[in-house]
């Protein structure tokens, strides 16, 4: 049978299932009238800033398709330049509408499992997860149709076959570009409204997290979905998208060996592990006092374990050289390993977390360092982890005696790695399900069951939330030396010599782009951040009934305050990360600019590692003490770990997050504009 | 005139006047007994310190200079192994040398410049400067002296002169090695001092800065100058030898153009640029209503126009071609472009700094954020001068029209930076200087004009240590990427590929070793501290009269147990920084090898300045604020201020300082066991 058909057939089959997911989850109870009323203004909220944000990052996007058109105009090439361009707003559609179609699920959802928590703890979890799965399934099925369809057009057309990957790398860069702005956006906007919200609630006004007379709380809440949902799914869309086109590129290199197959071999590998994660999916459930953590790896050990025998069958089946299957395997034990090393670093019940916590006796400052150790601390295991995973695969591809198969054993172990990736992203959107589902059932003022249940998944899903980070850099990591090598081919380099000076001056720049672009993410926070401190003062100063309980403070405004706070403040970072990579590769040429990504890649995946691992572990060195230890709440220990929190807030959601998809965004606009470098 | 001779002999009239000044210095009025007392008391700990840490840092030498040995032994090139050994010993005791006979003058010239400030403004500023003369002068003198001393004597035995400059590089390890861990170890144990004194003194005992009976307090002072003194003027004496080293080695390669000339005229331009310090220093006097800064930038401005003058007839004269000139030249203009970002960044009359304060207004967190942003996004300012000087540098020399000139160009650069060290070395060292002399003025009691005058230069001195640190971190990349080449002409490499995948895991290794390597340091201050905290509050509880003032404490056991905490904290960190490049280059080979040095350096740069002036804007934001801004004194501001203060401590002095040397420690040893990597 036809590779294509079968990615097509089996990407289809996967909407269908997600089609069915949601019809289940529709007809699923919506809880009291007071839960509805919250869920709504989430749901409007939602729908307000994904509007907002679409519209600024559609004008963005059409800005520089018409450059991409003009530029290739000017060296001549204006057919390539249609395409590259069509090819990238197809891209960025589908990346736009993958992320739409996760949240606006994820915020139905929330309010239903919160609903069933009342009735039993499997419930509640189980439509948490079938909801993240929406967004999991959608966005990987997706991403395959896109390509396939571009495939079948460029087909129809009548190009070669094998002149057929390069064409579609403007898709790669359209779901980079729009996953750059997403990630930022959102994540510039759950923190300034979650930091915003404490500030001015918690710490002016005096009352609780999540307490209905604060005007941000449904800001507070919106951010969830915003910033993991929206933001990751867009994240991991142009991981699964990008790493299709460049593992194609390298089959297009190794087509004297295995024909066709080589090439689509990725895509077929990735219809089959949308099938296991659909099986995972289903498989997960809970006993009633199991630790939720225990069904949902239940859950991805089936997904990994059927990932492996799909490998097994297919690569004979494909490639006919089992070499690739071990390299394969390696990618989807790295993919485990990562989630391990992630846990390690963020866990309360490990050294690391312990550590902080015990440092926050001695007063803010000894937390704060201490956090920021374990952060640069973690990036040992984590390159360990990497350079093993590449050095495996690559050995174990040219054990293939495939010549160039070592590169190609590499490109293998990327598949293998991102071929759970739709459980992951289950498991990832879970988190703001959950996070949002305990938000409503507290200010729906609901108690007893429902409430220890929504706040036992809410621990979980912060696990969840920790982890698919920890994955999404590993994959991140691996696909980007796939997509180094893919340029490498396409720019017709055979070395990337670092010993040349504008080769390290390139390199020397792009690790610098990490570093600003972390700063102004960072900062963009604290600036948003003050939009919607003055809202929600303004509103407490106008209207004193709202503190008194008599009157309801206006949410929308405070949701809308704060997008376009966001929106404002995500500009500069993104464009920063579009500009600084164009100008050095059409002023210092192609093999700068390798060194560029290149070593901006090596910067980006160990600050963003930095980034994630100690925010995580500030924030459940935070929890852990308010269990109890250390003097509990409101101890002065208490009183450092909040501000570790706090600090790490930015790292961890916004800029470390927003890390990740610009290491891929160096590949692919580098890959769509490798023509100007030359 | 053999160029080899005037060097050595430029250097023996610069040991004459270092000297001199001693001798001057030395004459001077020690001020009242209780100045005198305290004063003693910081002698007696840095004598301790400097005899304790050189012991082990002697014993770990020898350890490594046997392991040469053997493993040149091994690989049947026992000769060389010994030349290299031997080289190593003398480069290491030069630089244990020159790191005490300056530290040995700064612990004197302290107290006499406090008495000296009950005369006088510029007496006192002139004493310290001079004193702080001593170090640089001698420092930069020794190195050349070892170098042109291993030259005569390989030239004695018979060595063709070409082959010498490869048979120096031990030196530059040795160099290298020492430097490492008297920056670790001096850097680990002010800082532990430092917080020590503060957690206990100021904020258990409430007792002010500096007070008598804070047992800790002269532990406190010596550490001023430990780190400072010994430590940076270890890393310039290391820079000042492996960039002569480096760049000799690329004279080499254009044996056949300049023939002999090209070989020396680095030691040359070296020699005259420590007359143009002398000139400097003798040349810096100030008015009684001066700045401090602008007497000491006047005798800096008059250092680098000598250098100019220098620079120009030395290139018309050995090399006889005038681009080299402009090459040298672009180099002073970065050094001095690096002193003014480091201002920008770090004083409290620029944005950033002003950033930061008016953060702490909303608490901790945001204080701690800003910082943050603050360094991150200085690196990339720094990253643009490294980039122009270094590409700048290579195209002058290109139009040479010499084969290779374009490396050799940036080599000229790199000499013309570091013509003033001998100058800046001297600003260094004064900070500690008055540092220390502001505080005996403290201790001893004394008020009036002579503490106006030292908190005045107190506050001169923090401004020059941090822009000497500005100036450590751009010659150390200038440097750098002058060894790298000099390590490619070693191994015979023509290209780094990073495309390879056991280039870009040593790359990927590089950068990670720099992150952990940060986290082990900062890690350290922390341990350290506990054990100086731990034993004042055992003499508190001890001898309750202390308190009372009726007892003296036991200062020399506090600096005795801090010594011996940092001492045993700087052995983890340090050695990783030798083992992790030995493991890559023995098993991934020397290509990977040149990969992690390279990134590595890459990353150093970077996460240097993030630390160093992140640290320093800390530190100013909060004096800003104690100067009565935003509150003063006491206000949650400055609570807040603190705190960044804190955080910023371990970071700016001692990560930050350390990762200077390992950067270049990286290429010296990976030069010195080049044979081993092939």
């Amino acid at each position: 049978m036809n590779p294509l058909t079968v990615s097509f057939g089996i990407s289809v089959i996967a909407l269908i299932f997600a089609g069915w997911l949601v019809n289940w989850i529709m007809k699923k109870d919506e809880g009291t009238d007071a839960m509805k009323k919250v869920a709504q203004a989430i749901q409007e909220g939602a729908r307000a800033f994904l509007n907002r944000q679409y519209r600024t990052i559609g004008f963005i996007s059409l800005l520089v398709a018409a450059g991409l058109v003009i530029t290739y105009a000017m060296i001549g090439k204006s057919t390539l330049g249609w395409q590259t361009a069509l090819a990238f707003i197809f891209g960025a559609a589908s990346s736009a509408l993958s992320g739409i179609i996760g949240m606006s699920i994820a915020v139905r959802t929330n309010v239903r499992s919160a609903a069933a928590a009342k009735r039993g703890f499997n419930q509640a979890l189980t439509l948490a997860l079938r909801g993240g799965a929406v967004s999991g399934v959608t966005i990987v099925a997706l991403s395959l149709i896109g390509i396939v369809t571009l495939f079948a057009i460029y087909n129809y057309l009548g190009y070669a076959t094998e002149a057929i990957p390069a064409l579609i790398v403007g898709y790669g860069f359209g779901a980079s570009l729009v996953a750059l702005f997403a990630q930022l956006g959102g994540g510039i906007y759950t923190k300034a409204a979650d930091v915003g919200a404490d500030l001015v609630g918690k710490i002016e006004a005096g009352i609780p997290e999540d307490d209905p007379r604060n005007p941000a709380v449904v800001a507070d809440l919106v951010g969830d979905n915003v910033g993991d949902c929206a933001g990751r799914g867009a994240d991991l869309f142009e991981s699964t998208a990008a790493e299709n086109i460049g593992a194609m590129i390298l089959g297009v290199a190794l087509f004297p060996v295995f024909g066709l197959a080589g090439i689509f071999f990725p895509l077929v590998l990735r219809a089959f592990g949308l099938l296991a994660s659909m099986a995972g999916v289903l498989f997960a459930r809970a006993k009633e006092d199991d630790d939720p953590m225990t069904a949902l790896n239940r859950g991805y050990f089936l997904t990994a374990a059927l990932a492996t025998v799909f490998l097994y069958f297919i690569t004979r089946q494909m490639l006919g050289n089992m070499w690739f299957f071990w390299c394969g395997l390696t990618g989807i034990i790295t993919s485990i390993a990562f989630i391990y090393i992630t846990q390690y670093y963020t866990e309360a019940k490990y050294r690391p977390v312990r550590e902080i916590a015990e440092s926050s006796q001695t007063g803010h400052a000894t937390n704060i360092i201490s956090g920021y150790a374990v952060g640069l601390e973690s990036t040992g295991a984590t390159v360990v982890i990497i350079s093993a995973a590449l050095l495996i695969s690559y050995y174990l591809g040219l054990q293939s005696g495939v010549p160039g198969g070592g590169l190609y054993g590499t490109a293998v172990a990327t598949m293998g790695m991102l071929a759970t990736a739709a459980y992951i992203l289950a498991m990832d959107t879970f988190g703001p399900i959950v996070d949002n589902g305990a938000g409503i059932v507290e200010m729906a003022g609901e108690g007893g069951q429902a409430r220890a249940i929504m706040d036992k998944l809410d621990s979980a899903g912060n696990t969840t939330k920790a982890l698919t980070k920890g994955y999404a850099i590993g994959s991140a990591a691996l696909a980007a030396f796939l997509l180094f090598s893919a340029y490498l081919e396409e720019v017709h380099l055979r070395v990337v010599d670092l010993a040349k000076v504008q080769v390290f001056v390139g390199a020397l720049i792009g690790a610098t782009l990490v570093f600003v672009f972390s700063s102004l993410a960072i900062r963009a926070v604290s600036k948003a951040a003050f939009s919607i401190i003055n809202e929600v003062r303004r509103q407490f100063k106008e209207h004193p009934g709202i503190m008194r309980g008599t009157e309801k403070p206006d949410y929308s405004k405070a949701v809308d305050i704060t997008t376009r706070g966001a929106l404002r403040q995500m500009i500069l970072p993104g464009l920063l990360a579009v500009a600084i990579p164009v100008i050095v590769g059409v002023t210092l040429k192609a093999e700068a600019e390798a060194g560029l990504i290149m070593v901006g890649t090596i910067t980006g995946i160990l600050m963003a590692t930095l980034m994630n691992n100690s925010g995580g572990a500030w924030d459940n060195a935070k929890k852990w003490i308010e269990a109890g230890h250390l003097g509990g709440k409101k101890s002065p220990a208490h009183q450092a770990a909040v501000t570790g929190d706090t600090v790490g807030d930015p790292f961890k959601d916004t800029a470390g997050p927003s890390l990740h998809v610009l290491i891929k965004l160096l590949s692919t606009l580098t890959l769509a504009l490798a023509p100007l470098f030359l």
